[in-house]
C-alpha cells in the first residue's frame, strides 16, 4: 500500500516488541506465523480519506476494489495464497447509505474474482472522514514465503508488467486532463490495480526467486528496501523499464518523462523480484528484465548502458 | 469492542459474501478459520477519536492499553489463546510525536503482560482525527471455540466479575465528578479493562460451556445476541448482578441506580457465559450466577424474583 504519510513511529514500535522465535514481524510485506506445516501470512493496511483517496476522484466501487486489491497484493508479494480478509470501516453520516453499499460492491467484486471471503471486521461511524482498514490472512508452505532479504549478487531483476501507468493515471486525474481512451486506461490502472496473486504463487513454485515484493511506493523506493534487506546493490537500465503504449502516447502528448514516472511513481502493484535469468522459462507469463543485482549498495541508474543521474520525483498518492 | 456508531451495513455485507465450508464469518466475537488440527481465530476493531475516545479524557497510554485490551478480549471470549496483534494507526500532525510514543508504551505494556507480540501493521498520517485499528490472531483446538449459539434451556448464566464499573467510570469522567478513591477505581476500570484470557481458556477446558462472549455493549444488549443465536430466552435477577463496593458507594452518593448501570452499561469486558451450574467447581476463579436460560425469547428481568420492567438506558462509549 502507498506509504505516504508513514513516519518514523515504526522504529519506535520495533524497539518495544520482541518477535518470538520462528515468526517474522515488522519490515516485510506480511508478518509470518508458523503453523502446523504451513505458515500464516498476515498484512494490514489503513486508507484515509484526504490522504489515500478523495471521494470526488474515485467512485465508492473503485475505493472498495482498491482497498481489497492492495492487501491481496501483499499476499501475492510473498508468493502466498489469500485465505480471508477482514474489513474495518468508519463512516461519517453522509457516507453511511449508498456510498457504503457501493464501496462493499467494489470490495465484493474483487473478492469474488479471487475467491477470497470477507470473514469479519468492524463498522463504526466517524465524525468527518472515512477511515478504512483491511487485514488479510494468507498461507504458504512452511519457510517458503518470499521475503526481501534474499537477493544475490548476479541475480537478474524483473517486474511482472508495465510500470508507471498508475502514477500517470493519478497525474491525469489530479490535473483534470481531457479524457480519451489512453487517459481512461491509465486512470483505470490507478483506481483498479490487479494483485498478481497467481503470478506470485507460480514464482514461488519455481524455487528460483531470491527476493520479491510488490510495487506500491515505486521502483526506486521499493527496490531500495530489497537492497538494504539483502545487503547488495543494483544497476537499473531506464530504457528497459516496460512501458505501456498508452503511457508512451500520453507522456508524448503532455511532455512527461515516461521513464521517470516508471522509475518513481507508485501503486502499480506489479511484482518486483530477483532471480537467475533462466526463471523466465519456468513461468507462463512475461517477466521484464530491468537490471542486475550487484555488490555494494544503492541503485546505479543507466540509460543505454551509461550511468545517468536520476532524480526521484514525488508523486502524490491519492 | 464498543459497538457505538455501528450501523446496518453488516447485513448488507453479509449478503455479498459467502462463508466457505468449515469457516465462521461475521456474527461472533471472532472469525474462525480451520487450520491443521487447530482453528485460527481472528478479530479486528476500529477506534476513532471523537467516537470511541477523547484525547482530553484519557492518556495516550490508556488508549494504547485499551486498544489492545478490547481485541485480546475478543480472543478470550472464544476461549482462545492470543498469538499476535496487528496495529494500524492514522495520526494527525499534533499526535505524531510524543502522543504516538506514549500510545505505543500503553499498547506494549498490556502486550507484554499477556506475552502477545505485535507483528505488523500500518502507520499513516490523517488530516484531523486519530484512527486506530487493531487486529488480533488467536488459536484454539479445532472445533472447540466457544461461540454464541450453544445456550441450552436450563443452563445457568454467569459472569466473571462485577458489572457496571466501566460505565460508572465513564459517567464520572464525562460528568467531571470530584475525584476520590472510589471514583478513581471506576475510571481506571473504564480506561484499563482486563481481558479475561486465562479465565476464557479455563472455561473452554471444562467442556461445559454452552455459549460465551465478552461484555462490550452491556449485559442487556450482549445477552440478547446469545439468546437470538441460540434460539432461547433468559431470566435475569437484577439483585444477583455482582456490584463492586466502589460502584455501590458512588451510586449511593450520586443517586445513580447501580443495578441499571450493571445491566446496561458497556465495556466491562467480563465474560458472559451459559453452563450447567456445576461448572463453578471446575474453575479456580469466581463465577457469578445471574440468571437462567429459558424457553421462548428475550430477557425477563426480575427483582427479588418478581418480574420488573427494566428500561435500557443509553451510555455514551468514549
Amino acid at each position: 500500500m502507498a506509504k505516504k504519510g508513514e513516519f518514523s513511529l515504526i522504529d519506535f514500535i520495533s524497539t518495544h516488541f520482541k518477535v518470538p522465535q520462528g515468526m517474522v514481524g515488522i519490515g516485510d510485506d506480511c508478518a509470518i506465523i508458523p503453523d502446523f506445516g504451513e505458515d500464516t501470512l498476515v498484512s494490514t493496511d489503513m486508507l484515509l480519506e484526504g490522504i489515500h483517496f478523495l471521494r470526488d476522484k474515485a467512485t465508492p466501487e473503485d475505493i472498495g476494489w482498491k482497498a481489497a486489491a492492495v492487501n491481496l497484493s501483499d499476499i501475492a508479494a510473498m508468493g502466498g495464497i489469500p485465505v480471508a480478509t477482514f474489513l474495518s470501516i468508519a463512516l461519517p453520516k453522509d457516507a453511511q447509505g449508498e456510498w457504503a453499499e457501493r464501496f462493499i460492491e467494489g470490495y465484493a467484486a474483487i473478492s469474488k474474482l479471487y475467491k477470497v471471503p470477507l470473514l469479519g471486521g468492524d463498522t463504526t461511524s466517524s465524525l468527518r472522514d472515512i477511515a478504512i482498514n483491511v487485514g488479510v490472512k494468507g498461507r504458504c508452505d512452511h519457510g517458503k514465503a518470499l521475503g526481501r532479504s534474499g537477493a544475490r549478487v548476479g541475480d537478474s531483476i524483473f517486474v511482472t508488467g508495465p510500470l508507471g501507468d498508475s502514477g500517470a493515471g493519478l497525474k491525469a486525474l489530479l490535473g483534470n486532463l481531457t479524457r480519451n481512451g489512453d487517459i481512461d486506461y491509465l486512470i483505470e490502472k490507478h483506481l483498479r490495480p490487479t494483485p498478481r496473486i497467481a503470478e506470485g504463487q507460480q514464482l514461488l513454485a519455481t524455487g528460483k526467486v531470491g527476493a520479491m515484493m510488490d510495487l506500491s511506493d515505486g521502483l526506486a523506493s521499493d527496490l531500495s528496501h530489497i537492497l538494504r534487506a539483502s545487503g547488495v546493490g543494483a544497476t537499473i537500465e531506464l530504457k528497459s523499464l516496460p512501458l505501456s503504449p498508452q503511457l508512451q502516447r500520453v507522456c508524448k502528448a503532455n511532455r512527461w518523462r515516461a521513464a521517470d514516472i516508471a522509475a518513481s511513481a507508485g501503486e502499480d502493484y506489479e511484482l518486483l523480484l530477483t532471480a537467475p535469468s533462466e526463471i523466465t522459462q519456468l513461468v507462463d507469463f512475461p517477466l521484464y528484465h530491468i537490471g542486475t543485482i550487484t555488490e555494494g549498495e544503492g541503485i546505479v541508474w543507466t540509460r543505454a548502458g551509461k550511468p545517468t543521474r536520476f532524480k526521484k520525483r514525488g508523486f502524490t498518492h491519492f
